[in-house]
């Protein structure tokens, strides 16, 4: 049976504004929402599971939920003025759904192939960076994405906006920079930490054996511990006024390299 | 003789307001605001005029300003409320001028160099992206960035911050998609224009000679104007769940390529 909920008040309400607008709440909970049709199903793909379903038929059809989410009880009609109340999207598409947290320890990665192609942002900031660098990811189909010294959790909805949902079906793990680096040492891949003062350009390095490309804050950079425990330290030249690029563009540039390298295979 | 105010009802204050927030009062009166002492020099570098300064005693101190611009006889010092009130980026500065908008016709342009390499963005809407693109210019010194069909002025105060400030030293012109066209085959610069569906992966091209990088928008991609009219259509390969790329990270990878066929130089 559907419920209906058009109360402001209602707790559930209450309960998923705050888990749209505080980090604390989720982790405490171990829930998040997801909004739109490509974020579900892309959650669906990536093994997450879902708890329950909120729409609003004025925007999104009561039938189109269980096409969405086939064998789903719990779910609830919001009214619009709630609906629109806890959608963080301005585009809005009459569904969200709840979905449980997973395991991104290192612990939780189980990477079998060989010649490993993975990319780590150590400290991301601003979720618009971390949806691209996603993007990107998924793109190049990279083995894994690390994020080192996490200053957000992921679930933020503005991640999972700018990341188009492939935040969901990324190889994703997170862990302190130390950890990721015995991590990657343990498993005999490579370490190329970008950095504005290396004196190797990206593309005389051969990427095609095992290998992390590691970038940091466009502010402050990479930290000491990834240049001294890098293989090899590696810049991307730059001629122009200001000496930095997005770190993103970055990011995106020295994956690709590696990608042509490869063939793109 | 340096001016004071400190009356939110101040007219210039009113009037400053509307040029931060409106495209059109910019386009009116011919004039925006510059925040910060980098953006300031670079505006200053790229050869834009400065009409006025104001500051915040609190913040920047009086003598500084006369480093800053040498001879500006058009100084105001705001009051805190003031100056907060104008200011639009966070962790403000305490400096910001008054610069008069230049000719970005493309018949302003200058290219006098051999073997071009041209990067034109078509309708880019976010800010956050038209920044990136051209932080990725001025790192990559491209010869001209174009902004076909453009969404917005440039003299936004979102794009220059997220520009850092180099759209005031990027070579930057604007026009219609027909106008850019018409400019690149006068000035005989082959036209790549990057799309999904293309068969020709980037890195078969030879980007040597002069050269064009057209991206379009993530939601729509190019024109047909633009695809019907290029020398090669061209395609990053993707290979994950989502078949797009932020637009700035796309550009970055394609010109960079072209920067890595000619040795960085």
């Amino acid at each position: 049976m559907i419920k209906q909920i058009s109360s402001l008040q209602n707790p559930l309400v209450k309960r998923l504004l705050q888990l749209q607008e505080k980090s604390r709440n989720r982790k405490k909970e171990g829930v998040f929402l997801v909004e739109g049709v490509r974020e579900i199903q892309l959650a669906l793909k990536g093994g997450y599971y879902c708890e329950a379903v909120y729409y609003c038929d004025s925007l999104f059809p009561a039938e189109k939920v269980k096409d969405l989410i086939s064998g789903m009880q719990d779910i609830t009609e919001f009214s619009a003025e709630v609906y629109e109340k806890i959608a963080y999207r301005g585009s809005t598409e009459g569904v969200m759904a709840l979905f449980k947290e997973k395991d991104l320890t290192l612990d939780s990665l189980d990477l079998k192939a060989q010649n490993l192609l993975i990319l780590v942002a150590e400290a991301p900031e601003k979720p618009g960076n971390i949806g691209a660098i996603l993007r990107t990811a998924d793109a190049a189909k990279v083995d894994a994405v690390l994020i080192a010294n996490p200053k957000t959790d992921l679930f933020n909805p503005n991640i999972i906006r700018s990341s188009v949902g492939c935040v969901f079906t990324n190889k994703v793990a997170m862990g302190t920079t130390s950890e990721i680096i015995e991590f990657l040492k343990k498993n005999k891949i490579s370490i190329y930490a970008a950095e504005l003062k290396a004196s190797k350009n990206y593309d005389e390095i051969d990427f095609k054996g095992s290998s992390a490309i590691i970038v940091g804050t466009e502010a402050t950079g990479l930290s000491e511990e990834w240049l001294e425990n890098s293989d090899q330290n590696i810049i991307i030249p730059m001629q122009g006024e200001i000496d930095s690029m997005n770190v993103s563009v970055a990011a995106g540039i020295l994956i690709f390299e590696a990608k042509r390298q490869r063939g793109f295979s």
